[in-house]
């Protein structure tokens, strides 16, 4: 079977004819991420996806992980690779040099992050919360907090967790029961019991760390009286080696329908009294330190989501084009064909194309915009490019999870029967990507974001400034004739959009707020489809642009983006067009409902 | 936790309330089905599902099937639930007396099936099989093949299967290779390899009787010459004792996404010569004789996804009342509250509420339409029913089992990060459910049934019967001014459905067939979604009716009936009428699009 993960020549599309990230070397910063470097650690990143990550996917999820006399075993082939992929810096790679990063602007990374993600996500979540881990560090430690644990955290030595969860709290973070108490040498005694810990316990490497929240004992109740603690497995001396044993115990571990080589692990502090934190940040400001890392964790899920759908998108096109299976309509007595023919599968393929498109531009121009904030030093610029990221990250997280999952689960319909015997890759593509749309916040909670909070930011200027962007390409798009249907399309449907936005923001601060929040997932998914829309217009105005001076073996490309905005215009916008209906109907049906009503 | 399979208030309603069943016995054949009878084989049912199936089912996920030394092992509790489920002679609920049947009408077994696979579809497989094996020799047999095996087949002391799909033959069955060679006694020589065998082996009973689909040496490629043999595991002897081995080889068993507890086997036929067959009908008319048993195979199959859904929506309903999480939007500083207080979830909930209130009533109608074809005299009335079964068939199958896996993964969401542990019950009722969306013809090819076969079948009289039920819905529903605003959304989109399936058949017979086909799945899906508004706008009807009179603890009963139809008329037609205008316009980019498009 051939291994397959993401489409290059769409990458290089996005990277170098969209988002032009070569401009980005013209500053110091990113000088010297030009082209040739660019495409050289994409490449990098794609060999070692395929040739180090992929054999060690499957193999994960077979064996997945054990917990056995109290130790959490990994599988087997994750510590080889873990190894390798230190070795090959790529924990750090939008890190500040100063640190042991690359430096790489987050657009390129993307790229990489799409590769790794597609080949072996329950694997990359090892380094990614390490990553999340460090920058919590990074943010909000005192020089010795850094100095102790950046560095090993960055390279990889030592592993990161996040310990947010517990079984009475999970979406409600504030309903948190773990307790710290303050010692006499201004450490704290952390006491308590977390759940769906991703990482956090196993012996890949000598120590773990844990950032913990947890509330100091007389702190308020709710989110308020959240403070944020490092907790490492194994307490660290003070020349940096490894010291007693923390009283971190983990006393389980879940037993799960994917993710299978990432072990999540239920852990105990301080059952026995010994378990030693430091404050990491301010008391009770663990929230607000924890949104920081919240933030990019949920634009890494919906990363996650993403990889395991452009993966599946990949195996799905090649299968379709292999397997022989019934005559083509137009020719019932000619025998079998390749099913690509049949147009249900068609009709299926370019689903998930036109989806995996838009939704890889919108995760790479997420990136651009952290690049933008970078590079820029206008203060308006950068205000801008953050709250453009502020208000796509549910849509990155809530919308693409969700989208992404019903990509896998067209790639397990073209495959038939054999998508769902797992000797084929997409059934685990769709169970793993199963929990993305759950953890760091249900998509539901992302919905909730987007309504109760985004929309409304800074006086509405976060939307009018993604709204403006979204006009900027319409305008550039009505250039091009062969668009003029699409375009028209699109531009209905964000007019629509922002009537939409503004009766439901308006109805969520009325006294029907119940009945408003019954539609923020709805209205979520609605702005998804209209930014899909727009990102899909955007790359056909740049392959319309191309197309006449194209060399040939780039022009079934190029009509294949235009292909697919037709596609999203035709087929599913008149669909979103019935969902904005419903929305600005906003009836109130299960508000209402008695709760004696769902069951008799 | 609490076993949960299906609402028994709402299989009341459905069976005494909306289809009025008692009035079948009426008519002889099934006499003693009155109402005390029928409460008591749905309480049978269900006693026998919770008792004993349901602990079967995790077990039988965990353990699956094993493949060792040549021999299969299915879950080890399975052995005594099939001598139980035999016991209680279930197999034949449906069966004429003369053959051990129950003789019960398929309205009731409906909602016994509904139980029995909603506590553990896998195991059922076992029994259902064989029971479409015996349907296959009831009507298709020599009396000699009867007196051999149907006794046998629907007492469940011999098992049966289906041996249709080889690697090469999946959803293009014409396409298979197993060959049959004519012997000097009038038996066949069976020589060829099948794959994904449900049941295909295992040591649960005596002997395996497999119904094989064939090409006699010499017979016209394609489906016209395929030919049914019945092909035992074990000859059997003439006075009816088990005989030689029959060289039905199992070769291995696959490793599946779900229903691990059911066998699903390769088998090779005659691979030393030694398979023997006989003839089962005539020669060549094979798949005639298979889409008997396919229709009904199909019903089952929706059943199967269905059932799924009844349980995960019982589990969540229960889970949102018990778990305790978040404050209530109105009253953010009291504390957290059961979620179902929740808007999103309460959305979820009431959106799997109406699909599967509306999708039982549609199995049980159907059940029902038989039930009207088994005693009715009139041939015109028998002729109405059978179309409308064969009409609602590929929705039945296709838009149910794809609706049903909509609504456990609903069901996932609801229970947050616990749906994604095994240890809770609906990550399996995702993973079980999904097969359904494939086998017995993949939803695709249901949607190409229902576009290119049904819609013009007996020149479109049985679209207009289908019609003209709804129509009358809709009359009796006008008499409720409390529905008024319901009932004509409900017309409107069952106008706008005629129009587009006028529009649809008429591109199917032009020159743009594959446009036209590449739209029959969103065509069975608005199909789906406006047969889903009938029925909801009929139940609704029915409560209307009695609301006034109802005893005070059928009010909420009768209330979340009327609003099951509030909510899906507001917040899922709106987007079926947007879905029918993209069937309208029926956008070409899927069939025109390059196959060099479809990736870079």
């Amino acid at each position: 079977m051939a291994q397959l993960i993401a489409d290059r020549r769409d990458i290089d599309f996005v990277l170098h004819e969209v988002l032009n990230v070569e401009e980005l070397s013209r500053h110091e910063r990113f000088s010297e991420f030009n082209r040739k470097t660019v495409d050289m650690v994409v490449s990098e990143a794609r060999n070692f996806a395929v040739k180090e990550m992929i054999p060690t996917w499957k193999e994960g999820d077979d064996q997945g992980c054990k917990f056995e006399a109290g130790k959490v075993i990994i599988p087997e082939s994750f510590h080889k690779l873990y190894q390798l992929f230190n070795d090959g810096e790529w924990l750090g790679m939008n890190e500040d040099p100063e640190w042991g990063g690359q430096g790489m602007p987050k657009s390129v990374s993307s790229a990489a992050s799409e590769y790794f993600n597609g080949a072996n996500f329950p694997f990359m979540m090892y380094p990614a919360l390490t990553h999340g881990a460090g920058k919590l560090v990074e943010e909000f430690g005192t020089p010795e907090q850094k100095n102790t644990y950046l560095k090993n955290l960055y390279t990889g030595k030592w592993t990161g967790t996040m310990l947010l969860t517990e079984a009475g709290a999970g979406s409600d973070v504030g309903a948190l029961e773990t307790t710290a108490r303050k010692n006499a040498d201004g450490t704290y005694s952390i006491t308590g019991s977390k759940i769906f810990i991703s990482g956090g316990d196993h012996e890949l490497v000598e120590n773990i760390i844990h950032p913990v929240l947890a509330r100091i004992e007389g702190a308020p109740a709710g989110t308020k009286g959240i403070s944020l603690f490092l907790v490492p497995k194994y307490r660290v001396n003070a020349d940096g080696s490894i010291g007693a044993f923390n009283d971190v115990i983990c006393t389980g571990i879940e037993h799960k329908m994917g993710i299978h080589g990432n072990a999540t692990c239920s852990l105990t502090l301080g059952g026995s009294g010994q378990c030693i934190g430091t404050l990491l940040g301010e008391e009770n400001k663990g929230m607000k330190a924890m949104f920081v890392m919240m933030n990019e964790a949920r634009l890494l899920v919906g990363m996650q989501g993403y990889a395991c759908a452009t993966t599946a998108y990949q195996y799905a096109v090649n299968y379709a084009k292999e397997r022989i299976q019934g005559a083509n309509l137009l020719k019932p007595n000619e025998g079998g064909v390749p099913i690509i023919q049949h147009p249900d599968v068609r009709r299926q393929l370019l689903t998930m194309k036109s989806y995996v498109e838009a939704m890889r531009t919108l995760l790479y121009f997420i990136g651009y915009c952290n690049d933008m904030i970078a590079t820029s030093e206008d203060q308006a610029v950068r205000d801008k490019y953050q709250g453009l990221i502020e208000i796509l990250t549910p849509v990155a997280k809530g919308y693409v999870t969700d989208k992404a999952f019903e990509v896998c689960n067209h790639a397990i319909q073209v495959y038939g029967g054999y998508g769902f015997i797992e000797e084929y890759p997409v059934a685990q593509l769709m169970r793993d990507c199963r929990i993305t749309m759950i953890y760091e916040g249900t998509n539901g909670i992302q919905a909730m974001d987007l309504l109760g909070r985004k929309l409304g930011m800074n006086k509405g200027a976060v939307v009018m400034d993604l709204m403006g962007e979204m006009k900027k390409t319409i305008r550039a798009a009505k250039e091009h004739d062969v668009l003029a249907p699409y375009t028209e399309k699109v531009g209905v449907a964000l007019e629509k959009l922002g009537e939409t936005a503004q009766h439901l923001g308006k109805t969520a601060s009325s006294d029907k707020v119940l009945t408003a929040f019954a539609h923020a997932y709805p209205f979520l998914e609605v702005t998804g489809d209209a930014i899909m829309a727009w990102l899909l217009l955007w790359r056909a105005t740049v392959a319309a642009a191309k197309q006449g001076s194209a060399k040939s073996k780039d022009i079934p490309f190029y009509d294949g983006i235009i292909k697919s905005l037709e596609f999203f215009t035709s087929s599913v916008l008149p669909v979103t067009m019935g969902k904005m209906e419903a929305i600005k109907a906003t009836n109130g049906a299960c508000v209402e409902i008695s709760e004696d009503s769902f069951n008799g």
